[in-house]
């Protein structure tokens, strides 16, 4: 058959793609990595970093400020010393954990097509979390307040690709001993996505589910059945594991809702110099506080983690975005691999506004993360400083680098259709394929459109008021919190859980413990 | 044996690692690349688009605008239709010439630590290249001058992590029929890495082979026993060699120096809207080019190559470091793999200025490169405006981006001594590791130190003038312009080069064809 031939039998199938003529829509909320996942380390130096965190565990041991942790890990046949506080894990306890903490963690969010899976091969993304400060190009470097933290959690919502809420930054105008309301409160009313739980003692936490299950209409044991929340566990390291973090592994079991665990280890500061021991050593408070969850409750969703990164070591400043960074994600994910576990990692930025090194570093810690095959990529947008502050403009403008990946994350086709001869030998030598059939079908959806990308020619950019991207950005955000909707709201609920609030409020709230 | 045996042990072995107290010194110049290559497309797809390519060839056929270069295609079995200048090669003949198009090509640079090996595996940058204009935040805006180019040669011969040098940007002072002097005079005599010469031409081509031959020291047939230089073949797409492209490649291929054939195909603009689509036409115009150099001289150094990017379909503005960027080079990739040749891949931006569009672009398609396995990245630093431009500040701040990434192709160590169980035995809960013997052995050595990041915090930051990236970057390319002493030149040589030059200048110069 020539050609031409086969030119005119493709034709008649043209029918049916002509039907695909809407606006281009690319589904974000469910990604499955495509990356192919990159070792740092040969495998027998995977299973000899594995093998000496264990050893750290079994015969260095680890400090368990919270004497119920220390039980349960005890009753688990650790060897405790109870005057030092230090425990010592076996080995065979670390084997029995992994076998019963699960692969893959189904949890539910506050509307079905926000559900996510953590499991290897799936691809999370949430914004920066944890920030002090807030800081936007309008009103500047501030504390972060409970408006902004509502603003924030608004942008969150707003785009797909964000898929799990974190606390973007800390409300320090509410008091602690109510801020939790506060972030329950905006998580719940302002959005559909996964919430987050501060694990800052039992009181707080038990409120928190309690107004997640009364918010969702969940009765107790329809809470306990699957996931609805998670939180965040930072071991302090080295080798401790402080009274909230470990109170919060025990509530978070008991309650079967997912604890992520993250050591945030810096190398030459809280962790060996080299990525083969700063790994090592979250590696093995990573696996001691996964085996607390075992112990506490077999089953128990639970995320292995790291947040492993370098300091700079003349001034002992975190950097973030580094090779080093890269390189211990990538170590981090062959360790994820061989336990088998959903896992959590974290890209960032040292940047101190949202300028070209802060673009870069943030990008180039992402692209670490994604082929270190992590489930959670947290602090992909938005964060500066290294964590002391998150930008509204940095948020929008590093989304458009997660939509771009996420894009990478759907099927390319390639059939007879998409090589299109038909159109080659349409357009002569040169042509041009403007006008071309085969354009005029596809040309509303081919191609990615940037949210904040300005692709105009330098004359019109520059009539245009030559804005550069963190202006442009600064107007984004201004606009979405302007006319975003929303998610859709059960006001009942809402007002339900503002009854409760109150109420808890003027009986005192609920003090942080540590 | 116990953990703190184990230590004990090790201790004996530290005097050696205390000898790599040296600052630290990674090297950038002969890099492979370390990344695992990723597919957009099965294998099926890659046989189906390379089949549709071979069809395209043979039955559409490409116009060839150069007599002789039509010659030598019907020569080697092609139908040549010389009333249109249509030429149409069959399949056999893509075959033979890829029997003969060597794997590996050696490059000999100015000096031997300066040579290069293209071959697939292996990672060569380049900077942006082929702009009319030059940019910086002291200057502005303005079109391209010798000075720029041998400012631009300056700083490209100052990094280590570029390899090749390529025209960065057009000296539009210098008239066209002098302008291959003041290149090669630029190239020559302030840099020692592997030279570029324009094809415009067989007078500007031979005078420029006479210029380098003559620099070198090498005798005609010394010089055509390997290769030297390198030029550039852009098809002008859909499916035409014109003049001086044509007379390119087979000057070079005579010369036996190295064309890299790429064609730039935007997408929806001169070829077809779909990855495969462009694909499919770039990689039939690149096999007619690679074929042509291999009916001249078989086994003639010849580089596969694509730049394939999409356009904006609202305003048909070119785009790149775009999603669908990043999947046609992963599709160039797998289709070089199939060929088995080295080839050349493109980054870029379509941002006016040096801004978080700018980096995250560049980045994003220096991203897709990598993971295409590409031999060489042209247009990884600087380029703006989708080429129009060549920033001195984003030749900076992107040169950061590649050194993390060349920092990422050296290995890394994870025996005893790095995994470094000592170091965590010494360093009780609670501790830190900055004073730590493991830490003191290293912490000269142990991390990349950014060039124009800024790791300081907030306050430190804005009491030293809370200068952005893009600032900082200028006063870097000004200390580098001020300060750099540029390579060993032998004087006789560059005086003989120039008093070459005055001459042919006064004879006349050499005209580009067309």
């Amino acid at each position: 058959m020539t050609l031409r031939e086969n030119a005119g039998r493709r034709r008649t199938r043209r029918g049916n793609a002509a039907s695909a003529h809407e606006k281009r829509k690319v589904d974000y909320r469910r990604l499955r990595n495509p990356f192919p996942p990159m070792n740092v380390f040969s495998e027998d130096r995977i299973e000899a970093i594995h093998d000496a965190a264990l050893n750290v565990l079994e015969t260095l041991g680890i400090k368990v400020l919270l004497p119920d942790a220390r039980r349960f890990l005890r009753s688990g046949g650790a060897r405790v010393d109870e005057a030092t506080e230090m425990v010592y894990i076996g080995r065979d306890m670390v084997v029995a954990a992994l076998e019963t903490a699960p692969a893959s963690i189904p949890v539910t969010a506050g509307a079905r097509h926000r559900d996510i899976t953590l499991e290897l091969g799936n691809l999370v993304f949430q914004p920066g979390a944890g920030a002090p400060h807030a800081t936007d190009l309008t009103r500047g470097r501030r504390p972060g307040t409970d408006s902004d933290f509502r603003e924030l959690i608004r942008l969150t919502q707003h785009f797909d690709v964000l898929h799990m809420v974190p606390p973007l930054i800390e409300p320090q105008d509410v008091p602690t001993h109510l801020r939790h309301y506060a972030t329950m409160d905006a998580q719940l009313s302002l959005s559909d996505k996964v919430p987050f739980i501060f694990s800052r003692g039992t009181p707080q936490v038990e409120q928190s589910f309690e107004i997640l299950r009364d918010f969702r209409g969940l009765s107790d044991s329809a809470f306990q059945a699957g996931a609805h929340c998670y939180t965040i566990i930072n071991t302090n390291s080295p080798r401790t594991l402080d009274i909230p973090m470990a109170q919060g592994l025990i509530d978070f079991a008991k309650a079967n809702q997912v604890s992520i665990v993250t050591p945030f280890t810096l190398m030459g500061a809280m962790a060996p110099i080299t990525v083969a021991g700063a790994m090592t050593l979250s590696h093995a408070e990573a696996l001691a506080a996964i085996t607390l969850t075992q112990l506490v409750r077999p089953g128990a969703p639970v995320c292995y983690g790291t947040f492993t990164s370098n300091v700079d070591m003349r001034s002992g400043a975190p950097a973030f975005g580094t090779p080093e960074h890269f390189k211990a994600s990538l170590a981090a994910g062959q360790l994820a691999r061989r336990l088998g576990l959903p896992w959590r990692c974290a890209s960032g930025s040292a940047a101190n506004l949202n300028d070209v090194q802060a673009a870069n570093e943030t990008q180039f810690g992402t692209w670490g993360c994604l082929m270190a095959g992590a489930t959670v990529i947290i602090h992909a947008a938005g964060w500066l400083e290294g964590g002391l502050t998150v930008s509204y403009e940095k948020l929008i403008t590093d989304l458009e680098v997660l939509q771009m990946v996420a894009e990478l994350c759907a099927e390319t086709p390639a059939q007879e259709a998409e090589i299109g001869l038909d159109a080659v030998a349409e357009v002569q030598p040169g042509g041009h394929f403007f006008g071309a059939a085969h354009t005029m079908e596809r040309y509303q959806t081919a191609f990615y459109e940037p949210i904040i990308g300005d692709l105009s020619n330098f004359g019109t950019w520059e009539e245009r008021g030559a804005k550069d991207t963190t202006t442009r950005a600064c107007e984004m955000w201004q606009r979405i919190l302007a006319d975003a909707p929303g998610p859709k709201m059960d006001d009942t609920a809402v007002a339900r859980m503002r009854d409760y609030i109150r109420a808890k409020s003027e009986a005192g709230g609920a003090p942080p413990e540590s």
